[in-house]
Order: C-alpha cells, then structure tokens, then sequence
C-alpha cells in the first residue's frame, strides 16, 4: 500500500499558533500505520499545505506592496508550506526523510533511498500544494490520496449557497471534474479543488478521499475500508 | 517594455530535425528587438516549449513501458524544451544568460544579474511551458506575452468542427477563461489553452497574443501596436 | 556606508501574526536610506532573527518529540527565519536580492552582483542569527552593525535582578565580551548577546548599536551621529 | 559482476526520432542481466551518448552562429545525450535511479544508494561520452565496459582507405592506444576512440569491447565469455 | 553505539607533508571498530581538522592581504578541512560516504542513505570544526564524541604557566564550561576547546574525551570502557 | 583583451608550504593589468593547478589504499586546485568573484555578472587543470593563454635526453600537437602537456605561451608583445 496524505495547513496552524496537540496525533497516525500489519504501508508521502500561516504573511506582502506580483506570493506560500513540512519532519524524527524536497526530481531521488516516510511542501508558484500532492502521487504510483483539511465532504452543490445542498459519499474522476468546472465559472464560488490535480487523478485513477482534519483515526478508517468523507473514484475496486 | 515570448517547440523542431533557417530568424527578432530605439525593450524572457521532439519522446516513453506515470512522463518533456531552449541560447550567444533556469527562482536570480535575455523551458511535472511564461510574466511584471505557434488565431468555437467558426480579434481575459472552461468540459474537444495560464493572465491583467509562428516579424508589428492575431485582454491601454 | 541590520524576529511577528504597519515602516526605513545623499549608503545587508515564530515552533516540536536533539529544532529556527526574511524580499521588491541566501558563500556571491540589499535568516544549526549578522558583517567590510530588536539597551548588570543597574550608553568591545562572560557563567541569566558574534565584532572592531526596534526611525539617527541606545565600540571615530 | 555499458546515442535517435522497438530491447536486455543467476551482475552503468540527436542540434547552432566556441557547442551535446539517457531511465522505470547524474561526484553518490541501474549522459565540456564511459568503469571499479555503436569492430588499418584492412578479435590496451594514436597524426582519418578513455582503461586495465547496436543480445553473449566483436585487453584472465 | 570522532587536522599534515603511516592506522581502527562484535558500532562519523595545512594557507593570506576580512579566513580553513577530509574518504574507500557533506542538513541526509562512516571537514565561516563535531554529535544522536589531537589530556589550570597544574581524569560540563569561561576571561590564555561546542555537549550531555592522536589505538580502548585521557560528563553511566 | 592564465599549483606550494612572496607578485601582476590603459584586459580568468599539494595527497592515498581507482585519486587533485585557488582569491580581495566555480556552467555564469577575474581549480576526473584552461580559454573567447610554471620553454626534443634539443620561440598548433603525440607513443617519456588542451587550442586558434613562472612580469611582457618563451599558433596577428 502506497499512500499520499494531503494536510491542510490550517490543521496544524491556528490562531496564531503551531496546534501541538494535533500535530502529535498525526504524527502517532503515521508511526501506526508503519507498524500496521494488516494494512501493509510501504510508502507514506505527505504534503503539508501553507493554511492560515500562509495566508497571513501573503496578505502582510500584499498590504504593504500592492503592487507586488502573485506569483511571487506564491514563493511565501511555498515557504509557509515548507516551515509546516519541517516541523512534521521534527516531529516524525528518524521515521521521515531529514529535509523536506526542494522539487518532485529531489522527491523522486529521496523516495529511491529507501525512507518510509517524505514529507514535501509545496515547489513552485503557480502550483497548489493539492496539486502537488496529486502528482506525487502519480510520480509514486501511490494506491490512494487523502485529503485531510476542514473539508469533510463534498456537496453536489455550493452548500453556503443551497440549503438542500447534499453532502455526497462518492462521485466518479469525471464528475468531479465536471463539479470543479461548474464551479470555476461562477466566479466568487465555492472553490472545492484544485482542477490540474483533479485531473491528474482523474488520468492515473487514483482515488481520492476527502475528510476533516481533526481526528486523524479517519485515516484508519479509510484505509481499512470505511468511508468516513467522501470518495472521488473508487478504492479497493477497479474503476472502469 | 518587458516582453515575454513563448515559442511553441515545433516552431524549431520539425520532421525530425531543427528547422535552423527559421530559428536564426528568431534570433534575429530578439537582436533588432534589443536594439530598437523606439520599442525600448528592457527585458526578453523566452520560454520555448517541447514540441515535436516532447512528444517524440514520450510516446517512445510511453509505447515501452505503458505502466510509467504521466508525471515522470513530465520529466522527459521537460528535458525536451530545455535542450530546445539551450540551442536558442547557443545562437543568441552573448546576449542570454547562459543556462536555461531549473525554477522560477532561478529565473528570478538570473533576471537580477542584469542580463537583458533569458531563456527557459520547463520547470517541473505538471506544469505546461504555457503555464511557465505565464508566471514568468507575472514574476517578471511583463507588460506582455506573445504566444507564437501554429495556433495563429483564437475562434469563438472548434473550428475543426463548426465550419462557421470564427476568428477573433480581441477577447477579455474573463471571457477567454469561460471559452476553456467550455471546450475543457467536452473531453476530446479543441484544447484552446492551459487554464492555470489563463487565470494567472487575468488576474495580473497581462495581454497575451497569439500568432503565428511562421514569421517571427509579427511580434515587431504586435510591440508597435498592429494586431495580427488574436489579443486577449488589451495591449496599450488599460482593462476595466 | 555599508549597514548590516539585524531585526528581530519578534519585531516583524507577534501575538501570532505579521505586524504589517510596523513592517511597511522597515521597508520605507531602506528606501528613504538608498536615496539618502549624505548618508551614500553603499551596500545593506539585513539578517531577520525567527522571533517568535520561532520559538512557537521549536517549542512544539519539543512537546511532541522531547528526544529531538536540540542541533534538530535549529533547523526549524532558521527556517522561520527564512520565512521572515521572504516577505521582507517581497515587501521591498525590487530593491531586493531575490532570495535568502542559504549560506555565506551565497551571500557573498549575492553581494558580488551588484544588488544593494541582500536579506537573510538563518544558515546552520549552532548559529545564531546574531552571529549570522556579526559574520555577515566582517565579509562585507560593513561600517557598522545595527541590532533592532526589543532591548533598546545595554545595562551594566542584571536590570531584572538589580534595580540599580544603569543603562549604558557606550562600552568597549573588550568590555562587552567580558559583560557577556560574567552573565554566561551564571546559569539562568540574563543572555545579552551571542558570544561568538561579540568576538568577531571584537576583533573586527565593528560598532554595533543596540536600539529599541519600535520605530524604525532609530537607525536614521544612528547613522547620523546621534545614539539613541547602546554603542559597543564607537562609530565614526577610530577605536584603538 | 560490475558492468559499464556504453551506448551510442545513435542507437536510440534515428532518422529524426527514437526507434522505440531497439529501446525496449535494452531495457529488457537490462532487465534480464539482473536477474540472471550466472552472471550475478551487481552494478550496471549505462552511459548514452548523444549521437545523431546532438549532431543535428551542434550543427544547427554552428550554422545560425558560426563564431560560437567549440567548448559551448558542447553543452549542447551534453544536453542531447542527457535527454536520451533519460528517455532510458523512465523505459526501466524502477530500477534505475531517477535521474542522470550532473557529475561524477554525483555518479559515485548515486551509486552508493545502493541503485542497480545508474544511466549518465555526458558532464562537461571537452569529454565526450567515451571518456565519460571509460571513467566512470575506473571510479566504480568495473569488470568490463562494453561499448555498443555502430562500429562493430576494430581495424588494424583504416578499412575506409586499405581494402586489405584486417578486423581484430582482440587487442592489447598498449596497442590500442598506439593506434590511436596513429590515426590522430594523420588528420582526416579514421577516429577510431576517444584517446583520453583509452589511457585510463590502459591503467586500469579494464577490458573494452567493441560491438554491434543492432542486437542487444550480444551483450548476454560477451559476458557469458564469447566474442562478438574486438576485445581490448582481456576479459575473464589477468593481463600481464 | 554511534560515534563521533573529531581528528586534529595536524594528526594528518605535519611538517608541510601528509603523514601516510599515522592515516593508515586510522583507517584501520576505523576498518575494525565497524567490525568489532563487541563494540557494535551502528554509525562513525569523522569530522578532521584543517591543521597546520589550514594555518598555513590563512597566515598567507594573512600576510599579503592584511585588509583581509578574518570571516573569509575561515573559507580557506574550511576547505582545508575539507581536503584533508577528502583524503581520508579516498582512504576508506568503499566504507565512507564519497563526499565531505557541504552542511549539517547534506550530513543528516547521508547518514540517513544507510552508509556507515560520514567523513566531513568544515562548514561555515565562525564555526570551528570543534563546534561542528559537536553539533554533529547532536544530531545523529551520538553516544560519544572522541576528540583526538595533541592535547592528550585536560589540565585545571593552564599548564603552562602553571607548573602545579594536575591533569584530570574526569570533569562535569558544567565545571568544563566553566574552565573555559575563566581561561577566555584572560586575553592570550590557554585555548582549551570552543565554548559554543562544550555548551552543545553540556546541554545534551554527550562525554567528550580527550585522547592524545599520535596512537589511534586509544579510540578503541575508550570504547572499551577505558579512560586514556580526560572525559568530560561520564561514559557509560547516566549524568544527573 | 580576455586573457587565460594557468598557473601551475607548484608555484604557489613548495617545499611543503605556500610561497607567499611569489603569490603577493602574482597578485600585483593582475592588478596592474586590470588598471593598464594600454593593454585594456576586459576578463581575466585564471586556473591554478593543484601542483605538489596534489602530488603529496595523491601518492598519500595511493600508499595506503593501492586499490584505489585513479579517477578517485582525481577528486584529490581537484580538491588541492580548488585550495589553491581559493587561496589566491582571497589574496586578490574584491577584484575576483568569491569562490572558484565548481564547472564550466558556473564559471560561464560567473563571467556573465560581470566580474572580471574569475579563479577557477579542477573540475572533473579525467580532465588536467591544463584542460580546463584551454576549454575556458575557448568558452570565454579568451586571445591568448598564458601557462606559467616551471617549464620555462618547449624543446624540439626531450632536453633530458638529448644534450642538443634546441628551446623553440615559436612553434604551429599543428606542430604542437604532433610533438605531443611522438612524446606520448614512447611510454616514461617527457610529458609535454595535455593532449586534448592541444586539440582545443588548435581547433580554436588561441595562442598558447609558456614561460617560467619565477618572475611574474614575464606575463607582463607578453602582453605587450615580447616573447619570453615559446608561443604555440601567434599572438597579435592571424594565424593561417
């Protein structure tokens, strides 16, 4: 089992500050499920997103410099994202590769030496950190990606907006690509995905699971077979 | 004025071999562009895609080991329009800066050493060389960017399906994203442009031209305010 | 004039976000001295301390993970540092050298192209960043040493523990580094400044005034004449 | 069994593409060496040259600017034959490490990660492919270095000019490298080895073959102790 | 047992010239420690002093330069190290890692591609490699840190000028600190080890021994329990 | 003017310490050069060899691990050549970019930010310092190379063992290279100098100077058109 875990920053970093309480429960998860005998991981790759500390600092930069470029917010997202993935790394100790890849070749070159457990940021702006989970995942040849952040599951429509809104147990790679499109045009929308990651999995058929963040058992769970969010395409079961 | 160009790959690769007639002319646009008095170029940034030779390769790729990620796929197109880029640089000589930059940081050092050329290709999985000049303009606070390939124009439909199609002279940035967004949802269907691309042009508002590759002297007539192709967003005036 | 500036860290973040007024006054601070024509400053190198950012982070690695060696949670130290010293890059804009350097061999090569600011964090653990600004300081032959930071000056003992102790406004450098001797060889005292970076201060003999970082303005009067706080050494006249 | 296989660049581009049919052939003759029981091969190094691939791109460079250095032509072929080892890379997809080494430093490195299969293109100007073959057999200490191309044997004379020319089945190194040699004083003529490869295999006295592309198989057969070409020096005795 | 041994650079180059004898004995305890069956070393990492190559190349500079920043001193110090260190490597051979690591976050990724011994030089100007030993020490997790050079034991007062000093068999870090505190009070005194090394120590209790290097047999009887010089903390007990 | 210098590694190091006599005349050399208003250098690049400091590593090495691959034994020498130069950038201060580069990439990117003596070392195994300054001399379009060591003068024959070889003041590329390759076909005979340097500076048509590095003026001299040596191909006027 190859598995990639997508972290929303937010999970680790709120209110001003590292949510250390949390951050142990994951790192236990992780220690877990390498011990796990009957799930068998042979690869954890985990992408750590920026979340509100990102946010801040970007919208400190753009206060202070409106006229700075977005893609050069991006470079302190990135940073942002990194900061998170380092702390993870402290806190995983030998089980984690020491330093987290500067780009998907370092990614790649790290996971051939043989370490159980990498733990990225993101890599170059213009690119989320839900895509770079999604190509890592196709780089890894992963088995499942989870994406773990306050989203617990999605809805076939904007559920601020319909109050019939149904939250949905599955929904294939094509639907939901079509749901992000949907929603890409309306602007000012309910923005779900990012579409390039979308459309990675979509091509490589990894499914994708979304769940909230704050008990990290869900991974478990997932991984045992339940589904405690909402699946893009299908896992345990070919897709076709 | 900061210009960046994008030069499709199959503009200097063709039928298996570089078309070295046409790529000297290219490198005389950038030395007359350099010198004009009244254009006053300050900055050229060059990204040169893949082109024929990408998708050679990963083909090759692909027909062998049919099993290989779409992502690692990437790496070798990637590859492609560096060595694409690294023979502009060979023919431009003194005038670029001598390597092709590995990351948009890169680019960014490179640009702050003062050199008036830079000459990139692909950057990381995932990531079009369309997507990479337009980050490139946005980093670089470009004023436009030129996409010169065998796409001379944008139609308000498939062309290849509705014999009424017809082309365009000028679009908005918001309306060229609804166009992807229509053709992306119809898979199989005309694939206009790289939509991550499209977004970061509309939000830095940066005009983006297509043209035809065949005769790079369309990129004088577009800095000296012609139109020969098709303009999304507006050159020479600001959008509202 | 050559200025290298050490901000704290604290000074940019607190109570869990950027502070962007007093930021936005830093980033005026080094405009407004570029322009400058009397003070004809040549070169500014600014080292950005992890602050409490840091210190958050480094703390809670150590709640999750008490086994870490200490030499570990350096690594998050400097790469908070790094994220300050990002958006202070992207506050000044092109003033600025596009990234951090990641060592002082970087910095030097940074400083070789011409830029006028060049800022960094951390480099490696053991280091502090004070000591990072004091080397700094000594390869790039700086003039003087600025360190802003929430102590606006130097006591002649324990002000915490004598209410008689007098702030001072100007002590040899010989005499700080032996202040610092006293204070390390009491276990729990208060820390004044890196050893390390005392010493080669020392033996460089180059200034370096302590002043309360609340408002930027300071470092104006500084390189004026005026002293509003602590001067190790003296500036302007020759030490011997 | 320590094997260094060097592979014209020809071999694999052909008439202005790959020929993705004798690729695959490689890969699996790859393939199969490390599972065969016999041989026991414990470390494979392929090196890829950039055959007819960087002739096309060196020669198109010269063309548009003909005043550019040798040296920097070079960079160009480096490049080309960088693609095609990475094209053989995603081919054996696992069982290589991910990407061409940029150096020898880096070869070694990569090889002490315990990988089966590292593939190099070339490094640096002012080395060509053979020579970069011929030490990387010194450095990790080869049995055997096998250079497949399109010369499927050495000549004891020019067999271009002297119709009587006489293949050679074997060659001792110190005779090899007087033949170099007297080719190269006779300018224009028969460029039979790189004369810098041929020096080092002297000293180290490591075995070189000469055969064929067309069929991988004869590399099974050279190892399995036949001779399907030229051996220089002696595989499988001591040369004394 | 995981070990750090710091080896003066004047062990190796002394009186203009690398001693081979005195190397080849310390390639050979290192050879037999990671055989020991007793000892069971899992890990060595060797950190080698510039020496008296080191103190040679800066006096140099030192003299034809005098305006020379002492900070870029240490450039040239580090990279003696680093040579030195390069040299041991290549004596090693297949038992070391094939570079000197350039900082500590090359040295932990090293240690974690599984290769036994990890031999590093310096790393940055204002570190000595005392201190980098150290800090090394800390973070593969060391259980002792043996530093031998030509201070054979640690004396209670300088002895040099005291003709009463005692050498000592054991002392505290706390107390070793503190010796190092008074000698740095009095300008031109006894340099007894680096303040910033000994407080890494202290705070993460790792015993430091003191062994003279002329006979590199000593390392293996300190690992058995011997005390051939002076231990700082204690080995093989609990400090408390 | 872009001149090359190669200054063999023995002229710095001798007798088993730096001579730094000599090396303070080198350094003057290039600073009246760069200030001469009538021989106008616009670039200077040195390569210093790694001279006996190499030789005394290498055999070191080689004693105690006769196993040795010579292509590890080359790391060494590059190491060494790198210490030199380091050495010698330190001695020219700010007049030399701030480290040697570490390929001919770097060392093109170095040239490109405009700073007009770079001092490179090594480079890679299998390619002398000799090498590396004919292929820099190349890249960088240099007029002449001037090689100052302890070979004064080229002899139309081995001056050891024939009393009436005669000193040559001039001599062809062509010619060179032929005398090269009669020297080498008769093993233990008088290496004269690197074959593929000859190749390189033959193809390119660079005049190559040898004189005796005692007396640095004699490079002085040269440039201002007198022949203290032997001159391989001419210098100051066309070559045909």
């Amino acid at each position: 089992m190859k598995l990639v875990l997508k972290i929303g920053g937010s999970i680790f970093f709120k209110d001003g500050k590292y949510d250390s309480e949390l951050i142990a429960k994951y790192a236990r998860l992780v220690k877990d499920l390498l011990k796990d005998e009957v799930i068998k991981v042979e690869r954890i790759a985990i992408v750590i997103g920026g979340g509100s500390l990102a946010r801040n600092i970007v919208s400190t930069a753009k206060e202070i410099n409106p006229h700075i470029s977005t893609a050069f917010l991006d470079f302190l997202g990135i940073q942002s994202a990194r900061l998170n993935a380092e702390l993870f790394i402290a806190v995983l100790g030998d089980l984690a590769y020491p330093s987290p890849p500067r780009s998907f070749e370092d990614a790649v070159i790290a996971a051939k030496s043989h370490h159980k457990v990498i733990v990225a940021g993101g890599f170059q702006p213009g690119q989320s950190t839900n895509a770079v989970s999604a190509i890592l995942a196709e780089l890894l040849g992963a088995d499942i990606l989870v994406n773990v952040s306050d989203v617990a599951q999605i809805y076939d429509k904007d559920p601020q907006e319909y109050p019939d809104a149904k939250p949905l147990e599955q929904i294939s790679h094509e639907d939901f690509v079509k749901l992000i499109l949907q929603n890409q045009q309306e602007p000012g929308k309910y923005q779900l995905y990012d579409l390039v990651g979308a459309e990675i999995l979509k091509r490589s058929k990894i499914p994708l699971f979304f769940v909230s963040g704050t008990n990290p058992n869900v991974v478990y769970r997932i991984l045992k077979g339940e589904n405690p969010g909402t699946v893009v395409g299908r896992f345990g079961e070919s897709e076709s």
